[in-house]
């Protein structure tokens, strides 16, 4: 008896498909290999001390050891949650902790958004490009996407207003330092999209893990704060991540959503694995605040020289053809080539010379986008840029002398 | 703008609901309250001492600190993978590390199961009563539950074979201590059972979350191991978890499933979460097999003597009609009352009397056994165990002497 007689699946299954981002992971842990492909934080620049220091004082304590290794609630360690909803408030925002929720990174609350407000073929609003793991999320609820155009200038009010005449859940957006393109939305866009969105009734899902990775000035007020100057905060769901900024591996992402729907999250969260790891979640609570002004001092200068890095190099390797976005904050360079390049073809040159990027129709809701390429600067050192940036041209260069000797096998 | 109409929820969102137990947990931290209500092992028994140096050997070198604290494989870390295998072997089974993934807890193992599996409208065969948050799962996609009657001899079945014989997409046991029950099923029973669903060709999901609590003899084989004697293994997914052993608040659970299943499984994990919190992974893996011998020793010990307790408590309580179930393993005490007894109405006296239970509802499939209740031994001393079943004797009496005076506002 074959294994598919034996289990056969639900039709969700079929919506699954393997990520060619972690296909990459793969490669990237060969010897040798320069990955600007994973959107991975340095680990060097990780506050282990101050980790290991808080664990040592949990662990080391009667009662918030025990706190720490048995069951909790599903909402998440109420002093996490606190400290959260400060540091959104720091942040211009006026966040309560009884409305957030904390998930094992922001992927789960992209996961728990997707579950609970995409019926099979209701229309969902992203930007072209957008965020892969939303789009995974996305997709696994059968959304049928709509995509807007954003460049430097912000998303395209009419395409958006077009899009949302034409009815829609809700509005997926990136406002700052967006993954993968590194652009953030000005302030006038901003306010003009919560306009629209208010007119039209759609909700907004805004995922904010990279605005703390700021490298200029500071970023313009988040959608949900221009939402409650304009009486609707109750139209915007907030979501954000420690991962970026203190640790991925604690799993420590968390939603801010308005009452009603943040019990229906409760309860989902309940029914999906309980609650999550308690132990994480203390160490995250007492870092959060403590160490969030030195973190933000060292990633921010740490990853600004990388960006200039990238940066410059790009200017240097002078591809003719080539554009690329210039980020104020975040971890990703996005490059367009000319239109008729395939950057899965280029891919496998660059493996050839031992450097990875993402192609960028993975980012696409349409997949398209195939002559896009996003790179992140925020893994490495300046020399491993720099050598890889040398070797991204050299891949370039052999694409160029012959172009139909690859297949597009990466892609 | 009201919430409902700012967030339109998905249709699945209705079949969300606020767990009973959930709400009895908030009246077991009041002072002074005993509760048989959670399902939680003892703080007092964790490893604590071993976690906290397990940790600090961890986060004090720099290789496996940084890996502690960056992204890791959706799959899980895959020395954990390598020992819960090596444990499932050491307990008579084959089981590869390769086809395990580490979920967040037994109960993201069931969520995952059911994403799987279960199209709407689909039948799962569970036992009366079953795991309250199996039940969560399944309903949440919409399956159409079939239940199959249960006591110390087993399954029924003649019930089984009518049920498989109606078609199901899957059956779900809990073979060992199960929860609510206590009960186990005899060996000859899960041979015919596994015998059965080969005949019907309805693969087994198998949750052994309590196999290790065993209080008298080893257990007989798992259901996985006999269906590979019966050249069927593929026919069956097996979960379990180390929170009943090592410590909950790990959120340690995982899934061993067949090659194709498996792969789906880690495309879902990452598209709910990424991956599970990789300290908490790494202190697992150090554990799983290091401490497991004296763990084992320690909480069957400390868990025999309570459920000896509870069961001497009950005999002495000597309330007329009440029947109860005599677990040779796990954490549950299953109470059956006279049919016309409404186990909802006792507790909300157990209450005034400062002792909580759970009533037995929850539990079925069809909201039936109003009469039955769950009690946990595990949680307390033997002090606080005969404290709280002296107050559950005088919860009946007030019940006894006046049926009608309390509505059953708990239940």
């Amino acid at each position: 008896m074959t294994l598919d007689n034996c289990f056969p699946l639900a039709a969700r299954a079929a919506l699954l498909e393997p990520s060619s981002i972690r296909e990459l992971g793969k490669l990237a842990r060969n010897p040798g290999m320069i990955s600007f492909a994973g959107g991975t934080p340095d680990p060097a620049l990780f506050p282990t001390a101050s980790i290991a220091a808080a664990t040592a004082a949990i662990l080391g304590e009667s009662a918030s050891s025990r706190e720490a290794l048995t069951y909790g609630p599903s909402e998440g360690y109420l002093p996490l949650r606190t400290s959260l909803a400060r540091l959104m408030n720091a942040d211009g925002m006026r966040a309560n902790a009884e409305n957030i929720l904390i998930t094992s990174g922001a992927q789960q609350a992209l996961e728990f958004i997707a579950t609970l407000l995409i019926d099979p073929g209701v229309r969902v609003i992203v930007t072209h490009p957008t965020y892969v793991g939303a789009l995974q999320a996305f997709r696994l609820y059968n959304a049928e996407l709509a995509s807007i155009p954003q460049d430097e200038s912000g998303l395209d009010l009419r395409s958006l207003e077009l899009e949302l005449a034409a009815g829609a859940r809700f509005i997926y957006l990136v406002p700052d330092f967006a993954n993968p393109t590194g652009l953030s939305l000005p302030l006038e866009n901003r306010q003009a999209i919560v306009e629209l969105c208010a007119r039209f009734g759609v909700p907004i899902v805004e995922d904010q893990a990279y605005r703390h990775l700021t490298y200029e000035s500071s970023p313009p007020p988040t959608l949900l704060e221009l939402a409650r100057r304009h009486g609707r905060a109750g139209g915007v769901i907030y979501l954000s991540t420690l991962s970026k900024v203190i640790a991925p591996g604690l799993r420590t992402g968390w939603i801010l959503a308005p009452e009603e729907l943040h019990r229906k999250l409760v309860m989902l969260k309940q029914a999906s694995d309980l609650h999550g790891t308690t132990l994480a979640q203390m160490i995250a609570a007492q870092l959060a605040e403590s160490v969030m002004a030195t973190q933000l001092d060292g990633v921010r200068a740490a990853y600004r020289e990388r960006r200039d890095a990238m940066l410059a190099a790009l200017e240097k390797l002078g591809i003719p053809g080539l554009r690329w976005s210039k980020p104020t904050g975040g971890m990703f360079v996005w490059l367009t080539f000319p239109a008729t390049m395939d950057a899965a073809q280029l891919l496998t040159y660059a493996v050839e010379e031992q450097v990875l990027f993402v192609p960028g129709a993975a980012f696409h809701a349409d997949a398209a986008g195939q002559n896009t390429a996003r790179l992140c600067f925020a893994a490495g050192s300046i020399a491993s840029i720099e050598e890889g940036m040398v070797r991204l041209g050299v891949a370039f260069e052999k694409l160029h002398r012959a172009p139909d000797a690859h297949s597009a096998s990466l892609r």
